[in-house]
């Protein structure tokens, strides 16, 4: 167990001041380490990068399942495919860290994002309809420059992603590829690690560079702020057309090819996972991601460690075989109640403790993390131990959603909207447009409250009614009205 | 099926121009593709990505058996960091691609290895001897301005690896950990990809920059050459002195840390897998790697189609729950033979082949793509296929070592020693020494015959005898020397 100093307990807590409490508990339970100094670039420690590391399993496995294919592509990026497409350089360009060693005439940037390199390569690898669809990813780290100030995984200038790059021979099936991405989201971000969401659908001036649409993901942070986890554009055939990546379609005739990207970033979706699920206690990880589902924490004494210890082997054994997570804590220089504290800081969902006496009565006591309840149980109750394990995640996501409900309320005035949002929540307003014609109101929006117009539904079709309470012209559209990170 | 056009044959033969062979084997089979135009920078396409995430499987599952944690370090290291071992930053520097923006005042280089990353976090992360040892690894890509000429996968500018960095209290614990990475890369490289391997201990003029000494893995491709593969290490204590990295040991004392460094590189591993098995007809992928274990390839018209369709996915899901890497082509554009031929370069091990009238005799055909046999099976025999799988790999294990041990040819005099190496072998020699007073003679293998002193056996205590064909004076190395890429 590396790093004993940082096994401090949480000095605040999470509701006072969830800042700190992030800060403390990335670092006390071992998730990250800033300490290298490099601005906007962190190091993810064992425990992070195993959590992780199950993040990508589940994703990864779900999109095979729907047909997408691992690639890897270079880390650099020619200057001259980055500024292939206009409104993407003008975007991307003030974000790009750029190489200074010129390599054989060529100017290269760290990747921000793929698309540049995708979509020449799409030209060389699709002749025709029956090449379609194609749809890759890679697990990457990608490199922006950002200009604002950083935070440890919240902002960063290196983050950790999978980005997936699809083509296909319609502007319809590449708006069904945007709604499989929400539904992965769904599936995998919500109902796995139990982040609700709501999939917004951005306004015209908060698009991605160079896309023809962008939804965004937006999940609540406890102070009541927004941030943006899995975002998905439709290129629709603008990269397509900047690189002359063209097919033949099912009439023999030339076309450009329809793409979408889509970008869960593993490293800021640990954010959410963090912090929604958190207690003053430390984290509470679910049972799907955690590093260990089980800890073993056996009491003994010096006189009766050997027995106690071979007891605790065999139930190791035992939930090994199952192919538990397990992990047995034999440390004989903490007190059984250090070991507690500090397996509850890195929010394992179960432990096991017992001692002599329990032995004797043929006893078990089973600690579950999220409610804390200590309970009694026997050895085969042990083979229960998957089944609570669902039940744990399905509490989390149900806490989650309840939280997450009891945040978005209708603003019907600018009164309401600045009620709403001094509460921490997210105002669901009538608003006039979320085309170029209502930057307007979204200005407003911004001087007012300092908060974002963020989109509409992305995967529903709410429909706008009465006026705009900015603008008071017809309100074409419902959209939600949040502060963010 | 990405990529139509590249699906032609291999018009050169593996032994008659390697080289040519390997360039169009990698793209054909649609391993790579270096089209992008990226000098020493490649993309790696589906089949090689997936061949790659199941080479990292084996190694970290391994590495992980045996204590190691995975984390995630930044891609950039400050250059304070970096020129804080002298030797290392003499011998990297060079090789380094720097960041043109500064970060913060910081100038910031592409991590060519970490070394000059772990051992201050060490520092920070170690205080005592009961933290020991502490065992770190991270899947990573890193980068080396190198200014030889590129060629992809074999001299790349970007490589993708698995770096692992150790902390011991005690030099005999380092030295322990060398021994256990040679034995990793025995179990997996060896045993599990079918790759032989000299575990060289470098001489003194040409260890890693850094280190007190380096084991290197040489392994032989077809040509002769040599090509080296994972290298492990002993940094002893020069990083943890030159990052103030010290601990409490057992005595209350303050000592620096013994550290050791082990390089799989995957990407390059790929190399040898695909240059050791590969044969005329393409690549010939281990069972234990490949992304298809098994090919059904039914064989129908259009009259038949749905019965003989219906029979293929039956045996489809029936692999599939066995957990065998199974595909279906069911392509209607192509004929069997273009099918049998594509799957016969893409290396898939097994191949079941059938129509209607294999049906009707309740027969199926299975294709083993290293032997070429077909053989007439049953139904009852699909269980059969995860120990063919396994027949399959010590097929090509045992055929590899059998090239291998016919490759390394005992020479006594310069003339014998010229021979062998002409003949593509590697030359055992008895000579002089591995010190530093043995570079005068190295440097004469070099200007004779264009070849390298590789080091000496690391796993085993071969003593020289006789006298240096060099120099003449008394041989106290049993050394290997070889032409190398």
């Amino acid at each position: 167990m590396e790093g004993k100093k940082s096994q401090e307990g949480l000095t605040v807590k999470k509701n006072e001041n969830f800042s700190e409490w992030f800060t403390q508990v990335t670092e006390k339970a071992e998730i990250l380490d800033s300490r290298l100094g490099i601005k906007g670039f962190v190091i993810m420690r064992p425990w992070g990068a195993l959590t992780m590391e199950n993040m990508f399993m589940h994703l990864e496995k779900e999109l095979q399942k729907n047909g997408h294919k691992p690639t890897f592509m270079p880390t650099v990026i020619p200057k001259e495919n980055l500024t292939k497409e206009s409104e993407h350089i003008e975007g991307f360009t003030p974000q790009v860290f750029w190489l200074k060693d010129i390599n054989e005439g060529q100017e290269l940037a760290l990747r921000p994002t793929s698309e540049t390199v995708y979509t020449p390569m799409f030209k060389l690898w699709i002749r025709s309809w029956r090449d379609l669809p194609l749809k890759l990813y890679q697990r990457a780290n990608v490199f922006r420059l950002d200009t604002k100030a950083t935070r440890p995984l919240i902002r960063a200038r290196e983050f950790i992603w999978i980005e997936c790059h699809d083509a296909f021979k319609s502007k319809e099936d590449a708006e069904k590829q945007v709604q499989e991405d929400i539904a992965v989201t769904e599936k995998i971000m919500h109902q796995t690690f139990g982040i609700p969401f709501l999939p917004m659908k951005r306004p015209e001036w908060d698009k991605f560079a160079g896309a023809e649409y962008t939804v965004g993901s937006d999940c609540f942070m406890p102070d009541g702020k927004l941030i943006q986890q899995p975002s998905t554009h439709l290129m629709g055939q603008k990269f397509s057309k900047a690189f002359g990546a063209d097919f033949e379609n099912e009439d023999g005739k030339k076309e450009f090819l329809w793409t979408t990207a889509y970008g869960p970033a593993v490293s800021r979706i640990l954010v959410s996972v963090i912090s929604t699920h958190g207690d003053d206690s430390g984290l509470v990880l679910p049972y799907s991601i955690t590093p260990t589902q089980v800890v073993i924490v056996p009491i003994f004494t010096v006189k009766n460690k050997e027995k106690v210890l071979e007891k605790a082997k065999e139930i190791y054994s035992k939930l090994k075989k199952m192919g538990i997570r397990t992990e047995l804590d034999e440390d004989t220089e903490k007190r059984p109640g250090e070991k507690y504290h500090m397996w509850e800081l890195k929010g394992v969902p179960f432990r096991i403790e017992f001692g002599e006496k329990e032995l004797e009565k043929k006893e078990l006591t089973l600690f579950t993390r999220d409610t804390k309840e200590k309970l009694k149980i026997k050895d085969g109750d042990l083979k229960n131990i998957p089944k609570l394990g669902l039940e744990f995640d399905r509490r989390l996501v149900e806490k989650a959603d309840k939280v997450f409900k009891g945040k978005i309320s209708l603003g019907k005035t600018e009164k309401e909207i600045k009620k709403i949002l001094d509460e921490g929540k997210v105002a669901k307003v009538n608003f006039c447009s979320t085309d170029n014609d209502g930057l307007n109101c979204a200005h407003l929006v911004e001087k007012k409250f300092g908060a974002e117009v963020r989109g509409t539904l992305a995967n529903s079709n709410e429909k706008g009614s009465g006026n705009c309470p900015f603008c008071n012209k017809p309100a074409k559209k419902v959209v939600y009205i949040g502060r963010s990170y």
